[in-house]
């Protein structure tokens, strides 16, 4: 199985037990299970980590160029603002999916900027919790591609 | 099997003729065939329509509204400047996914404003005519909460 | 009477059937009966058409050029994105009268540009179908004015 | 009959006597009982007022709560600059109908910009002193939806 | 005690009557009271002043500075468009405290402007008619600052 | 002799009494004095009025029409937020010199936009108390070309 | 003789007919006709094509992939509003010249914006029918460069 | 008495030591001292945090849910460049009272956009240390109005 | 007398011979032949210079400062695009007038910024060949000024 | 013969020599020959100058009055920067075509605003040195006009 | 020998492993030898810390303060999103000197905006690794002047 | 030794006569004999011009291409407004380092802007005349790199 790294950024050590109207039910270590296990059937080893410290999720990315081939990344609040995660994705040369749980193009105009989709290979947005389901799908089509090329 | 419809916006029509390098090698008729293929796998009847019109597209999610379950829509060119598709989405009240082959966000300034997406459930972008395949699984997760919680 | 042509631009035909909270429970064949009834007290042969398609709306504005003393005009979604429309009312020198069934400046901020105002005699907005019957009373004023200018 | 207020913003004491061929060759004490006559014939008694000053179009907006049953207000100058009486129009819970003798969207850029708007029921602009007429036809169909509804 | 004008802006008369989830269902009277009342335990005798006309607003600062020892000001609507306020806080030389019922940085953008805020001491916002105690509470320990540093 | 008006703006009251060093140790009496004797040195009979009211500066030029021949105007504060004075000094016909105490250029950004500047003859800032002196020759200058050309 | 097409976008089918003082007199046909005969001249089959449709532009410019060796192209309205001819014009792989009848940079600032110009080899604006004469002379001297370095 | 977090963010820790003439000559730790005991005349029982760190603010606002009544908070340099901050304090659902030493409005421009301030009760800006005692004397009364109408 | 330099930028050569109904019917030499008289009835030397290049503009400035008390100076099409020749006003430290012919604030936004005028003492602009006369008086003012404050 | 002057502005000395790629292989004198040579086909005495500095580009056009019957323009870098170049074109009456070697509106954004564009005929830009021949058949082209219409 | 601080912001730790065509070849450590070495011909004892963390850069730069006599910092991706180390530049009191390894300026908008510039001495960008040792030299240099100037 | 230009803007000849405390008590003269000495310690023979024309520096950069290993360029007030001077930078193909005495990027804003930076090497601003030697230190260790890469 290829390990990749799933990466959650500030504020979603919270899911499930704060406002589950908007964000689901789900509590992160559910939905962390169920991508363990998504990720099972796609033959990727999925690895979770969360962290509200904008250091912290660089220290993460530049870690995983060590084991990982590839990426699955929510930068949360940090999407907006952080030009700094944006330097990280482009440094380390893995395959980084963006993933929201909402819509972000369809809210406050703050969050229709994005640092980071310019170095991402793709974004998935506004599905819940199977937003991260499906960048892992998407994730594995992309390494797929890269041994069938090679 | 629940009817879907995959609507295709502007130029896609030249799909694999040209500039390949950029946008797959697949022509738009074998993208669809493998749409209808992995509509079979998750219980969706996948009917697809191409057109370079913006009255005919929408007057194609008008009809939409007597027969589908949900669209599953790259707007193309469109995205970035038709009002009136956006009213469309919303008017007909179906489930509508965003899909783009190619990841918007990191292109042109101008491609970066959709009036679309306000309308939309999601947006999935970058994975080329996977992005498709993305649309179909997450219109059918939609579907699926749709059936339990009723 | 005087013929003067009521022009409906896209996802109009949906009126009635959808969202009646918002736009009304009149479906567009029923408005378009009562603007017929209505023209004739105000001495106007009252044609209506509706189209998705801006090239479609164009030519109706080109044709009215042959037979029409004045237009009535609802450019729906094309109001805030096309310069080709604007030119056409531009072109064919017929005084035209734009309506909008919602208060589109109380709207979200794509809605309060108008290509289109520029080039027309006025604007009302916001009163539902009655935006329409305004306007043919308008129209009816300023032919009026013609006649007794000559 | 139905008490209303015509209100008349600044400058538009001056009606008729200066720039005739821009505003129409009538006065305001003209317009006035034109519109005092239109009036009667929809049910609607009607009260004008005009002044120069902000200060005290917010009073005579906050005095019709007492009396009228709806306001028909042309803000002239100030409804490009006044979030003072935006809010006084938001205050009163009156149905209010925004009017001006040109057709303000074809003019200068800062007279694009409405601070009012957004609290009125729907705008008519640029059919001169018909525009008041027009206006007192919408609120008169306004307020019989409110008998009808009730 | 010291003398201190608490001057209230455009609309805020009608406070207690209208939209009292909104802006609470004290009249301007009570909050007046209650504000003398405060202001006896500040050592600050309170006098109050409201208009709705921008001159006579200005005027009132003008005059406060013949006997006045600070000011509490809620310029409401008039924030956001009046350099002529700015102008006048600026002149009188007497210490200035902004405040505002509701929360205004999280309302409109348009709100969010303030001319008057940089020829104040400081802003406070949000609390309903407890801003303006707030805003005695912080004048108080300016004018004390002065003393002790005289 | 030829009657003008010199009409002062908001907060040009308190000229002399605050801020000496950046608006000069001169009264509005004294500079009115000063500018009553200039006039009569240009055949000019200078009547001079000060209002803190948008309203009744607007007044002020209205009445101007009756008897004035020219406004030397200094619009101050308002000069820059004020569509109902430029709707004013439009609709009076007569020719208008817009001064100013200090150089607005020079000051802040929001001081360098100007509602009134495009209807005035021209503008004369930065030189205190004599832009009034150099408004009125100004002013005498084009009255004189009216008078050489008719 | 070299095939190419010569593509005409919306409202300039009434060449000719209206606004000959700002447009000309003669009509699309005598335009065409001309254009013809220049063409000859140049070794190059003129062929010609009109629509009101974005969308018929579109597919004109894709089917134009199968015959002609270079466009030139006017898209008049559409110039300013659509990301979709833009990328129709990049997806066919021929060289297109952009022509204009009036000198859009010096008119109204909404036409100074072209999605077009960035994927043609260059522009001609503001000598009217010459513009598309200029615009043949422009792609013969094109082609034969491709000719005499390949 | 009710436990309340006073929230410091970067930079505060250098309070009374450098530019005392600007922010004053008291320490974090006098400050704090200075709010326990106030916060005991308001029945609240102060607990008090400083961090230069983004992601421990994000944290301790976390750990709040847990134990804390409302929250007083000067995010200081992270108030106009952190999405994750707003969306911590939007996702706790505690009161949070927005302060500042400096009265913000009135500084540089970038310091006049608050991404916190959309989500907090309100803000209290310019008062030096006493902005925190205000802060207080917000929340407590917010706290008494929870009780009184629970 | 005092000597002063008024100073031509570029394209005022062509006073008078081209476009006499918008900058009059005086050449540049009988201007500066009227301000040289006008210059000896205010105790002025008046010596001129004119040229089109932006850097004998600033050489002239430069060198000014070893023989003039003064500047009036109409720096034409460079007062919007010309930071060197701020910086040279700045530099060379006497008392500059800014001049223009036409109201500049009156005509196309980009005239309406101007890089000069926050390092002049003052502006006057639209009355024509009497800008620069007006301009003499005010630079006579401020050097008797300069005299009586020594 | 009519004569014309070809003018090129700052840096257009180095054609043939820098960046051939880009440019063309052509220096700016051989450029000049076919320029000559192309004239006398089109009854046109080409005269030509090219200059760096705007003042003797600006000179250059004031002369031309004398001599030239029109004038085929490169602005080059001045094209995005010089109001005083656009002036100087509006004050000669002679009219200009404005040319570019390469496609200016599809470069970098400072690029696309041209001062000079809105007082000339039209422009031509993209066609390397083409672009000059095809300047100098509309300059004959209009030229041609002048004669049959007088 | 002076000790000062040379402080490596984000994504500065991978330097040398990736991209090494952009950022060259040299790891962080030995480019902090270089710089070690460097500073001792300088009369610097270099220390060096690198942090991925915005608070742990603000710590350092707040520890600074009791040891070092200047700064020698590349914010790298928080030059442009952080106002809390501006805020932690101004108040340690001590010179910065601002560096980049590549020229920001030259590259993507959004990195032309500094939060940091503003509060350091000088910026030295565009020179790979050597941009630290300029940085290194030019903060020598002001040192040396405050000795002599002391 | 390598012959290298040192290129000063415009107002670089007052240098040490105005303004000492902010531009240094160093005439040009001074510092060139500097720079020539720091020269020879690198091995680079310095030649040094400076002009107060835009046109005359372009000229200067053109030449240098005959006898010039790099440039150090101080464009002053042209860095922000020249366009020609951009193009010229890029033109020469010679190695540019821009340098500037005082922190640009910490002064009004319009002098945040540089057309030049993008075609130069790297920057260094706010060092006063160290920014030169800098700048010739940096192009020294620019020229050693292409030697030792060749």
């Amino acid at each position: 199985m290829k390990p990749v790294l799933v990466l959650h950024g500030p504020n979603l050590n919270l899911l499930g037990e704060r406002e589950p109207g908007v964000y689901g039910s789900l509590s992160l270590d559910e939905i962390n299970q169920r991508l363990v296990a998504h990720g099972q059937q796609l033959d990727l080893e999925v690895h979770t980590f969360q962290s509200n410290s904008e250091g912290a999720l660089i220290d993460a990315l530049h870690e995983a160029r060590g084991w990982a081939r590839g990426v699955v990344f929510n930068p949360a609040g940090y999407t907006h603002t952080s030009v700094a995660l944006r330097d990280a994705v482009a440094a380390i040369g893995l395959p980084v999916v963006e993933v929201h749980l909402s819509n972000i193009d369809a809210r406050e105009e703050f969050r229709q900027r994005s640092f980071v989709a310019a170095v991402c290979l793709g974004r998935i947005a506004g599905f819940g919790w199977r937003s991260y389901v499906l960048g892992l799908q998407a994730l594995a089509g992309v390494l797929e591609d890269q041994i069938s090329s090679s």
